[in-house]
């Protein structure tokens, strides 16, 4: 199959992930698939109200059953397939998960079009902390700092 | 106590719960921990490599377990205490669990310092897809838009 054409198949495959599980209750309108070789890895959808877990969101449910599924914590060489542009967190995890490539659908703006913060949290979070919606503040710097000099100064540490 | 000894007690207990994990191989140096009315509901720290886990940094988890706990994928008026600023991919978690207020230790500068990405994410998630480091393609948009409307306009659906 052409490249773009193999690309749209899975696309529609997270979309049609996105219809079932909205359906069903399972929560928001989301759908995910990973990808390794052209082939399925893992899915995932959205279960933040039916699982009570905020971060239930399809690409981490998608990220997380890959990395059990394949025993590691990095995805390199996977493509991520989404309905939906990742908002802030499920990007980050991409990073975090090392994948490849990223394909979506919908876009933030479509998303924030049905009521999601999507859009909001871009523009929250490169903004200095104090200016930020949410409240934060910062204390016993030096105190985390050693701790975590101790661990980067030990042979044995599991870099990630 | 005076609410800024408080605050400095339950981030002192975050830093403790990163030196025990991160110590005992668990994973990365990080602690978190949430607090509601003064009580501490939930702990957590870093299983990434532990857990096969990249979503499974120190608040994330802490976010998920004190939803579990509290059967609710809402945590208003409950305070974040993490060892260190929040990565985007957790920030943007501690925004959707709906938290009411974050405290941190070590900041992101110290974080790069032993490694971690947190600062380069920092500057990858607002720059346009198309500048990231990630590479991303759009597509099916409508598909996924009208999945997504059928789910605003059903009356039984639960916003988050």
């Amino acid at each position: 199959m052409h490249p773009l054409a193999q690309d749209q198949a899975h696309l529609a495959g997270a979309i049609r992930l996105a219809q079932t599980h909205s359906r069903a209750g399972h929560g928001g309108p989301f759908g995910a698939v990973i990808v390794a070789d052209g082939k399925i890895i893992a899915r995932g959808w959205n279960k933040v109200t039916s699982a009570n877990d905020p971060t239930a969101h399809a690409e981490v449910t998608a990220i997380r059953a890959a990395c059990r599924k394949l025993k590691t914590f990095q995805l390199r060489d996977c493509v991520l397939y989404s309905s939906c542009e990742p908002c802030p967190m499920c990007l980050a995890a991409c990073y975090w998960a090392r994948l490849d490539r990223l394909v979506y659908a919908a876009s933030r703006a479509d998303a924030a079009a049905i009521g999601f913060d999507d859009d909001f949290l871009y523009r929250e979070i490169p903004l200095p902390p104090a200016r930020r919606r949410l409240r934060a503040a910062q204390s016993l710097r030096d105190e985390a700092r050693e701790v975590m000099r101790a661990w980067f100064a030990d042979p044995d540490r599991v870099p990630y």
